[in-house]
């Protein structure tokens, strides 16, 4: 795959010797390691090459970004069977180079990896990245008193995932008026699109903790809370679902109504009033997964950028509640295997 | 995973945060990322979970040395079925941390990884390793008049799963007096010992070219000739197969003659007078994968430690012979699946 992959400015040696060196003129290097799993993370029938290129990438970028660190670098292990397409093989790998184009304005590149023979796609990506001299955001630092706040969006991911089970087609949503609150959502759940920038920015406005939302917001949220030994305080006003939430909500309600009274005897008691994609939306917003947006918590006072958005404190206490209560419905993303 | 998994002294961030943050004052960090697939690099039947720990990180530590680096941490993602139990995790994390200490008198650790389900056990492994001021020495720098020279051994690990696939137990060695060898091969197929500090030596001692024999020694000088430009002409004198796996050799004929045997109709031709053995053992020499040995060019008149043992010469043209003529029964290294 090196003929897609071109090397990047920190790459000394990239693919094709038995290792890459890359260059860390901090001193230290950030690294991380992800899976992305046919069947688990990506269906072919619904992502592209492409789409999967830029998913693997992303996962492993935008936990940099969540430590503070610029993007320098991929190595991607691939595993496939014998009769993937090259052409698959190569949007892949176009995926991955754009998405490291889109999360380094210094160049990050694949550098290295591995190919394998397996039963289905496989991918483990690593992604390395530089500090440029500043501390590690880590998840431990988290005080009372700090705002919380989120750079990109929530729950987007998740209605996109919830419109492609429902099956709902384009013509579907062209009927309705719809097409493009599905195109936007359907689009973040295949290619999601961390606010990479925003890591680098948080660590020098002084974030004290940041993680990024891969397993849905309380989650993630519970992960700072735990690592720093405080409570976090979510403000349900701040968190109120968007109206494309509301439209792919009411329209997974919907279709999921149809196909149930498909299934009805004649007479049977009609559907009750319809209060339910509120709920499911703003489920979404708290506990879906793979968004890749960046939460972190800066200390009170700081003046930050329009991007970040303030949407709760942190406190005194364990755990993380919502307008001071526990959520009840709060579920850990559990991807759609 | 991570209390059994000590930090080294370079981890800077350790396992449990986005990102591990990993101290590199080279000023660069060597990387490479390696696949262990169950069925196709290891069966849970012959490998112990240790085994697995030790050979997943040796696939990516001897690229490292490969490269004359010497190993700083790992990177683990692991993907596994539901039903693996606890136990299997906790020894192949020892495994892990084991050859991290087996691999680098400086200390290094798994600094970070990845879980997934999956149907069987997936890993994929990432080195990264310092050069300490050294220049990384490549596939591509063997020049004409250079010695070609191997540190470590060469065809006990397909030996091994010779042994292994013919299903000669212990006591049916036992039975021939060949446990030892049987040990020691299988051993070497199960839990590959690369030499590893013969790496960081033979960028010391001035090599050109370095590669680590995963694939077969054939096929692996072949990349070095390739990236380098050059034949490399191996001595078959240098690369008789010892004892061990003449013994190995004999005992696998010996098994498939009496499978044969006890499928043949009496009065059938018996088996020929047997030169085959030899014929075998030196092709686990030449073509067997995954002893992870290192094979590295040397300027002319270097003075070798005796761990590095002279197989050949660097010579104008392009391939590798022995004793001046192709290999016929040359096969790059499949592993089993």
């Amino acid at each position: 795959m090196s003929a897609w992959l071109p090397p990047g400015p920190r790459t000394l040696v990239g693919i094709g010797d038995d290792a890459a060196v890359l260059a860390t003129p901090d001193g230290r290097v950030v690294a991380t390691t992800d899976f992305l799993l046919e069947g688990r993370h990506f269906r072919r029938d619904w992502s592209s090459a492409a789409d999967v290129g830029h998913k693997a990438a992303a996962r492993s970028l935008a936990d940099l970004a969540a430590m503070g660190a610029e993007p320098s670098a991929l190595l991607v292990a691939l595993a496939a069977p014998a009769d993937l397409p090259v052409s698959w093989a190569r949007e892949l790998a176009q995926g991955l180079a754009a998405e490291c184009a889109r999360a380094s304005r210094g160049g990050a590149s694949v550098i290295g990896g591995d190919t394998a023979r397996a039963d289905s796609v496989i991918l483990a990506v690593t992604g390395l990245g530089d500090l440029a001299g500043r501390a590690p955001v880590r998840r431990s630092g988290a005080a009372p008193g700090d705002l919380v706040a989120v750079a990109g969006p929530l729950g987007h991911s998740a209605a996109g995932l919830a419109l492609l089970t429902a099956g709902l087609s384009r013509g579907d949503l062209v009927a309705r008026g719809d097409l493009v609150a599905r195109g936007d959502l359907v689009a973040a759940h295949l290619r999601p699109a961390p606010p990479y920038d925003a890591g680098p920015e948080a660590a020098g406005l002084g974030a004290t903790a940041m993680i990024d939302v891969s397993d849905g917001l309380l989650a993630d949220l519970g992960h700072v809370a735990a690592a720093s030994g405080v409570r976090i305080d979510l403000a349900l006003a701040a968190l109120r679902p968007g109206d494309g939430l509301l439209t792919a909500a009411r329209a997974v309600r919907d279709a999921a109504r149809h196909d149930s009274s498909a299934r009805t005897a004649p007479g049977s008691r009609p559907a009750p009033a319809d209060t339910q994609p509120a709920e499911d939306a703003l489920g979404w917003v708290l506990s879906g997964g793979e968004d890749h947006s960046l939460a972190a918590t800066f200390p009170p006072g700081t003046r930050l950028p329009p991007r970040w958005r303030v949407i709760g404190a942190v406190r005194p206490g364990h755990g993380v509640v919502v307008d001071g209560q526990p959520w009840a419905q709060a579920h850990g993303w559990d991807h759609f295997a």
